[in-house]
């Protein structure tokens, strides 16, 4: 799994019928250590309720489709996880809300 | 999933038969944030009736099968939705018909 | 799908048992707008009947495994289609037989 | 599969309901010939019983799936064995406890 | 499917049941013209009875899995072949024994 940031969103009106109803949010990866961006940015679906400028874990792949309730969408990349905190080597890089 | 422009397409009368029928796409995948071309150009299926020009939303991997109707279909690049608009950090980056 | 050029073939004795009469084809993928060699080659599967030096289309991951008769074969590349013509941008910029 | 070290953990509480109890590592990469840092970390799911520091060997895309008890778990990257030596061009490159 | 070079194994005690009793091999893998050292090297299991610098083919992703007696593995690198020959552009680039 990667670790990104939301920074957007992107409408859709013509899509595939599974895809009705679903946040489709814009996530720029970020480095792990610096928690910088890193890569480019792609799309994911939102299976845990996060919120612009959120720090995210992605599933890709098909295991995207095992994420809550997406078992039949056309995702290949999820969101699965809302970050609390990223420690590295037993330093604490991010911690949420501060 | 990435977002891509298409700008063209591709004609084999010689190929696997489930894709007799198939519009295949070439895709020019751009960057979330500028829209301007990055990476590779790709064929891509198309699920939604996109058209020359268009900014699409690809889906890859085992999901672009999940398309509606390609679950039959050796599709590792499916074309899920056309985008109407994209906001980046607040602000709009792209609006259809604009 | 990328699209790419026949190049060589693989010969192995000692193999997988479900690849025994495959044609093991070596494919340098190419550039869709300038046709130029671009990236690594690889060893794909025949699904098409396809031949040396001909423009093909090409599936990856495990749609590889829907081409026609290989739901059961290890590929993780399948040849699916062999190219006609490509179109980029309303011009023409590759037609078998010229 | 590739071989990385443990460096870190990531803890989420708003999470797929899958993930509860999972203990999810940041894995950074390293070249199986030098043992030093190539690559961007990731998270991995651990099933094994690593911890911090040790060199493991990483599973990818829908196998990641595959390790012991993740079947119905969104993952892509799962930890499936702890690397005790790593031989190359008959050196031993690596060895645990040394 | 790639090409590469066998260079190494890897030992591990602790790891997922289902490897137990399999070779994990370290491969390198080669340009397929030149035969040169291209890319990272990984570990992948061996379906075929590779040996020591031993050139030999690669299947990735879940259809690793499809190798013979593999479909229970958490593998996503499987060797499926020991190549005899490569031929490209009508020149034998590498012949077993030579």
């Amino acid at each position: 799994m990667i670790i990104g940031k939301i920074v957007g969103n992107v409408v859709c009106t013509q899509k595939d019928p599974t895809l009705v109803g679903r946040k489709m949010l814009v996530v720029q990866p970020v480095d792990l250590k610096t928690l910088e961006a890193s890569g480019s940015s792609f799309v994911a679906l939102d299976g845990v309720g996060a919120g612009d400028t959120e720090l995210v874990m992605v599933v890709g792949g098909s295991s995207a489709r095992m994420a809550d309730g997406m078992s039949q969408t056309p995702t290949d990349r999820s969101i699965i996880g809302i970050i609390d905190s990223i420690e590295i080597l037993g330093e604490t890089v991010f911690r949420k809300d501060q």
